[in-house]
């Protein structure tokens, strides 16, 4: 079973991927001495109008700085498929190589053909390619997008499921896991999301049923109602024997974080609750609750009126 | 299937068993308007030397204050069984009758002996009684032990299982409850804890078992790293048509309890997640993360020092 942090890709939505540079050393240096096998460092980016910090654009001197730092782990980075065409792959990919091993597609299922050939075409130029399917609680039984799946067969490294919205429970990833491996050979991942808070449990229904690699962030800063905490994994791994664990490193790196989190207070409450229940998209819910200036009740209110598809006031 | 919040009897743990007298107003009136079953109100305990407040020892003009304030939900009121001999019952369960309706008793099954002779004494006297067995994720597969559960056809109201260390997995929870239910014709019920992040994930296992009851507290406060959060699983339920959920009013209470959430900050991080990963107790745990003076570094140590015997330095 692997474990790829993507705290500086994830959590980058609450600090508009910029992270200060003692604490960007502290995060590689702690993870050289503990047992998860990629780090995603950020996303490539094309140019935007609005402000982006330097883990959402990953220019080649950061790529320089950060291939200092972290000397044994492998390097992903992510692309969000929607914004990428092919003709600018080789701007996009360029300096990448050799030291970034996996490139991460975010795909929408409905544009899986079009991820599909940016797949290959980035396969082609020599990096490991792996599909964060997003939005997979609404496929689960949909036979005619599983089906598509065995075209990643021999091109992906890995197909992660993404649960979106935070709302499925672990009897629901174990049949999602169980219907995708009837189609697709590649190793299958998870991204979980932590509106219920059951991002270790549908992590452990996922791994159950033959889940090989789990998307993990430091103390689960991501977006919306954050991720499956990585020191949580770890520390249960450790307690099963399954790994071993330098408690030091891992209490430290926490404690380095932990400003961070006292800034934004990531993590789940109860507008994430209500949208991760009824499936609904966590940007909005993360604008209004990160404002701290609707309460509780005025978000569920809007939340309410985006389910039964009224227009918010 | 019932819910139970005992908010103010487990949360009591955070504010030494005070809670503001506005505070507990919105929360009667609060729950008046929610789909829980039982308000658990607090311990009813015997003079002790150390101050504690009055949900500790629920005297009889707070008994009163309370029936004014709750008029549609059963209340419950729980006893430390080590702490409660049966010459010593008259005393304790003076003027309780007819207003609370369930006494539960919090049992280390190795005195299961004398907690049956004290749940016959308290049957006798008119109510209806519960046991909260604690520790049960040690004693899952000890038949031994779980033969004695039968005694308990015919006096217990509900038989909860109390995963004391919050280190129990949802396959864990499911085949316990399935072997209690051998033994035990009577409603089982489960009182998880959030260590792991585990308490929602295991009640929803708990229930898929067949257990009829769950023990829920506001945002989860209660001892050490907390309980499934009443809002969760209330907000889950929702989702599900399962019950009808005023929103205004849950949030309400949320918000109100907000100002307690940022001065204790209860809830789960490294060392409770080591301590229920290796199923130590949270009693220590509690201390040293509250007082806020120990690095996560220290208290893990001083916990991996339990774990294999050694004194702490």
């Amino acid at each position: 079973m692997k474990v790829l942090d993507c705290t500086l890709r994830d959590g980058g939505y609450y600090t508009n991927w910029d992270f200060d540079g003692e604490l960007v050393q502290k995060y590689f240096s702690s993870f050289e001495k503990l047992p998860v096998d990629y780090l995603e460092i950020g996303y490539r980016s094309l140019p935007e109008k609005e402000y982006r910090g330097r883990f959402y654009y990953l220019p080649n001197f950061v790529i320089d700085e950060i291939t200092q730092l972290s000397k044994n782990k492998l390097l992903a980075i992510m692309l969000n498929e929607k914004s990428v065409q092919p003709k600018n792959l080789d701007k996009i990919l360029d300096g990448l190589a050799p030291v970034i091993s996996l490139i991460r597609l975010a795909v929408d299922p409905k544009n899986f053909d079009s991820a599909l050939l940016l797949g290959e075409a980035i396969r082609k130029r020599g990096f490991d390619v792996a599909f964060n399917l997003m939005y997979m609680s609404k496929y689960a039984n949909d036979e005619s997008f599983l089906g598509k799946l065995s075209s990643l067969n021999g091109l992906a490294s890995y197909v992660n499921m993404v649960d979106s919205y935070g709302g499925m429970v672990p009897e629901q990833v174990k049949i999602l896991i169980h219907n995708v491996k009837s189609y697709c050979r590649e190793a299958i991942g998870f991204h979980p999301h932590n509106n219920m808070e059951l991002a270790f449990a549908n992590s452990l229904a996922a791994i159950d049923a033959g889940c090989e690699i789990v998307d993990t962030t430091v103390m689960g800063m991501g977006r919306g109602a954050g991720n499956l905490r990585t020191e949580l994994l770890l520390t249960y791994m450790a307690s099963k024997n399954k790994l071993e664990l330098d408690f030091n490193v891992l209490a430290s790196l926490i404690e380095a974080w932990m400003p961070l989190y006292r800034k934004y207070e990531w993590g789940t409450n109860l507008p994430y609750m209500f949208s991760g229940g009824n499936s609904l998209p966590q940007k909005d819910v993360m604008e209004w609750v990160s404002q701290r200036f609707y309460s509780y009740n005025c978000i569920i209110q809007a939340l309410h009126n985006q389910k039964s598809g009224e227009a918010d006031n």
